[in-house]
């Protein structure tokens, strides 16, 4: 079987990346990348470094005109600042509606992309990266664990059983993921998480602050915060 | 509150145009197209001409790059010509597998694709024509009504509830969308249906022969088969 891995480039795709990679061996394994419009474009090369890393065939996609009219502040045209903030306090900010770093239905429209070309390319499963953390406390509905069990019955449904999708670490935290990620070696050095595309992570935001404690919470340093990176 | 009417220029989406316009004013519906890379683009222009009938905003996505893995013979790409069988035909000859009409996940991505969209335009409704004829006998699992409850939680999950889908026929037949239609006076003069591309439609593929009956269903003569158009 061919495995489709949605890959962002950041810890926890590339974590199911090498979950992939010892399932089926490198030859079956696609990662498909999605471009969607944000402010930099570190996280992308990334996933080119960790495809190549493994050698597995690599997609990617440009969906940034379906968000074009969002002002979501992660995307190069909304105007808005990334907010500092920690997830809470977006939530209070955003008073019942969503937060300003909630990108419309993403996930969604990751999955159904994730879908197609699995589909296209032969694939009978589609491996998703979502944790439990990433709800960050309803922030972003579109990880919920129901929100993935939903999606997961949409995929299958509407391919007619062709194609499944495995979220491994829907009810994981992140520094399961990264766990695992250690065992099999993933490449974590070559992976991006920060909101902000500088030369180092910019360790401020609510992603830098997440990554870091899900290693620290696995005893090791994240190896792109050592020196030699 | 503002709707969202997935419409690809036929009969069943320009109905829910039509619903859409009778339930909030043409001034707060926004009609959105998406190409996907098919062979022509009369749908495209048709959809064009209702939105211009009703004067409705109107934007169009294009997501053919997404469909570029796939040989369906829809798409201008594949090299397979589209058949003439019926549907009952193609899914015999699919074997198990999916017809060659199947675009993959295309309802999927649509339907993803206009939650986003929705939301980056404060629309609180999505509108979507599919309807129980759609599935054509299990060639389409992407139209069954599981299918389209399993989207319907995706997207109303997925958006922290911000926005709901009405998928109003979804139980019901062709000629029902149709008898609709009239009773609102929808323009199906100025829609389009059929898989290929021609100055009229070319009466032999599975849609032009669902269209033709379900007009016939009530009575009336299908307003493009008639002489002046």
């Amino acid at each position: 079987m061919k495995i489709l891995v949605l890959h962002s480039g950041g810890v926890d795709s590339t974590t199911c990346l090498a979950m992939a990679v010892n399932e089926v061996g490198a030859e079956n394994v696609i990662a498909l990348s999605i471009y969607y419009g944000q402010k930099h474009d570190k996280e992308i090369r990334a996933a080119q470094a960790v495809a190549d890393y493994y050698g597995v065939k690599r997609l990617e996609l440009d969906l940034a005109a379906i968000f074009s009219g969002s002002n979501c502040s992660l995307l190069k045209d909304s105007g808005l600042d990334i907010p500092t903030d920690t997830y809470a306090q977006q939530i209070e900010e955003a008073d019942g509606g969503l937060v300003s770093t909630y990108v419309p239905f993403r996930n969604g429209l990751f999955l159904s992309s994730a879908a197609s070309v699995a589909l296209s390319h032969d694939c009978g499963k589609i491996i998703y990266g979502a944790h439990a953390d990433d709800m960050a406390g309803a922030a972003y509905p579109d990880c919920s664990l129901q929100f993935v069990e939903a999606m997961r019955s949409s995929i299958e449904l509407g391919t007619g059983g062709q194609l499944t999708m495995d979220a491994p670490f829907v009810s994981a935290t992140k520094a399961e993921v990264v766990r695992k990620g250690l065992e099999l070696g993933a490449p974590f050095h070559l992976t991006w998480s920060c909101y902000e595309g500088g030369d180092k992570p910019c360790m401020k935001c609510a992603t830098c602050i997440d990554r870091t404690a899900a290693f620290e919470a696995c005893g090791v340093t994240d190896p792109i915060l050592k020196e030699e990176n």
